[in-house]
């Protein structure tokens, strides 16, 4: 195991009817005049944002709306954030919504108290101070309610970029999970399988003796198996619900992570998926994993195996290893097509003639150095390849 | 699952030479006077005390040293704690050592700012405010360096009691697994017990719909499945230590537990055993978690078949579930002496004799009303029948 730091300090509230807690929980992490962030029309029609005004309203505590996150949310909205933050001195930004209102939110709470562009964090910068944040959250999918991390993209060259920095995790997050209830099963789907892929970036490793965190990783993989088609089957199964949330949380908050190499290469292709096609952030996933471990499982089919065998139920083909590795990729993929996700390009939206397009933004967008380098460093051509794969 | 509130604001250090942190950690987390409470000679011998004050005075950061904290902490102690802090304006309290220094530490931390005996907290009052704790641990075993708990045992009457709190969640901890490699194999087997009685205890809830946890608790018992014998036959394999430090924080820091109703009778009875016989906690539990183990199994059968079958290996016997459940308590007490533990009163140290006074301090000591009141309650009768089943 490689030396590390694990610092979560977010107060997690989890359970039916918690967000009338969300008045003395600003209060508690010192909040004298919030941004209340939100998407669109869900959290105003389910009556959520009225719950949450009313808690403030019951606290003392005077806010300000800004509405109109869209997924894969937009640099341009936390332009204007970030305005009117300074402008009406919010000292507290709260989330209401998914990942991607999650995300827009530590952009503008780390934008507000920087003395430049934003984007110079999503362009490797270290985010090291920033307003407080709480988060309400209403999809179980990007665990941003519990990590340091947010992904935003900026219009301009439509690239989909990533931030980190421990001052941008939540101080709290409010977890209930009914609020999930009303998801459509599309996008229930998404984030399971998103929580899935932030579960396989970080098993994927280069390191060796890593017993534990490999244990808790497969862990929280077999719940989402268990728990994944309950929701798609019964949405109403709050239980169901509630073991994903929680999960959804630990895969990302990184205590599963800790001292150990990491992927990440899936997201990044994916994220170019998602910023031209503005597919769903999971769907893009669902197609791009199976595509990624097929191609790099030469580099190490005994992890593969063992994922296979310990959380697919896979049989171990002890003289042809790599067998059992390719069965436990193909039952994950199987697994994904049975929640409904797409399984291929033509599925998810996109466009064979595009891949070079794609491979240029992904390599070389943003001043990338024409490699991705996660478990497998891959190159254009490595990337051109994989997104051929997805095509069939 | 049931609603929770979970909160572990402790900053994580691990790895080789981390120690060297100290000053830095302690002045991040606003300390100006330590003190630094520790145990007997090894942390004195191994030359770590040395270098835990190098690394205060390198940060300019005064202390006193309070040392001579012995297995199963005493009151009298932490009462010369709480003067000498209190003398001293001591605003910062550092444990080095295992879970007995950071338990004596979290005592005195609470009982410095409290205006009345600290024992209120042992007999049931909330810890609501502490000074700040830090910890550098050289056990895996208690948990208590990620925990809001600590249990001291007074003199006067020997009753070990618990207290909690998240104001004694240590503000950081330092977790160096190569500070473990030279614990005798026994303390390091004691040790590996304690860790997976904190999973049993988590394991054996009445709460129904727990995938998640479940999955949580079986991935850590496996680890320490894994990795236990393999620090017991190389003292100095680091990576062993390492997993199992890190398994054993998070066995205890409740993101396991959460959600759940939990046990803990193993520990309360286990607790009559040490303060009495001065034993070893971890080497008390081996002997007591079978036997509770078996005296509640037909309370919830399946329960004990899914842990025999996901973590010990135990082929499923479907018409005779109980077969499963027992074979599994058989292969957890075959482990447990695998690695050195004791199995019975007489390897421990205990008398048949003293049955009568452990349940009468058990049950009716520091005003206990009868039972106990985990997975399954427990009479007196039923306390003295188990006691009657390590005497074989």
């Amino acid at each position: 195991m490689e030396n590390f730091s694990f610092y979560s300090p977010t107060c997690f509230v989890f359970g039916k009817d918690t967000e009338s807690q969300a008045g003395e929980l600003v209060r508690r992490f010192g909040g004298s005049k919030v941004l209340i962030h939100y998407g669109g029309g869900s959290v105003v029609r389910s009556g959520l944002l009225e719950r949450v005004k009313k808690s403030l309203d019951d606290a003392s505590i005077p806010y300000e709306l800004l509405g109109g996150v869209k997924p894969n949310p937009r640099s341009s909205l936390v332009y204007e954030g970030i305005e009117l933050c300074r402008k009406e001195k919010i000292d507290f930004v709260l989330a209401v919504g998914g990942g991607s209102v999650i995300d827009s939110s530590k952009a503008i709470a780390a934008g507000t108290v920087y003395d430049g562009d934003f984007w110079d964090f999503y362009s490797g910068k270290l985010i090291e101070e920033a307003l407080p944040i709480g988060t309400i959250l209403t999809i179980a999918a990007a665990g941003s309610e519990g990590s340091p991390d947010s992904v935003i993209t900026k219009e301009e060259g439509m690239y989909k970029r990533g931030a980190t920095g421990d001052a941008i995790r939540p101080k709290f997050s409010i977890l209930n999970p009914a609020l999930t209830q009303t998801l459509p099963a599309f996008q229930s789907a998404a984030g399971i399988t998103d929580i899935m892929a932030h579960l396989y970036e970080r098993y994927l490793t280069n390191t060796k003796e890593v017993e534990v965190t490999d244990r808790l990783i497969e862990a929280l993989l077999l719940t989402m198996k268990h728990e994944g088609p309950r929701v798609i089957a019964d949405p109403d199964n709050y239980d169901a619900r509630a073991n994903i949330m929680w999960a959804g949380m630990m895969a990302h908050n990184n205590s599963c992570g800790v001292g150990r190499s990491q992927d990440w290469n899936s997201h990044d292709i994916e994220h170019e998926l998602s910023a031209l096609y503005d597919c769903a952030h999971g769907a893009g996933l669902a197609v791009t994993m199976p595509a990624v471990f097929t191609y790099v499982m030469e580099h190490d089919v005994m992890r593969f195996a063992q994922v296979a065998v310990r959380v697919w139920g896979c049989s171990m083909d002890f003289a042809h290893p790599e067998v059992t590795a390719k069965a436990g990729i193909e039952a994950f993929r199987s697994f994904l097509i049975s929640i409904g996700m797409p399984k291929n390009f033509d599925e998810l939206g996109a466009k064979e003639e595009d891949i070079p397009k794609l491979v240029e933004t992904l390599c070389r967008g943003n001043g990338r150095d024409g490699s991705l380098h996660g478990f497998v460093e891959l190159d254009e051509s490595d990337c051109t390849k994989i997104y051929q794969m997805m095509v069939f």
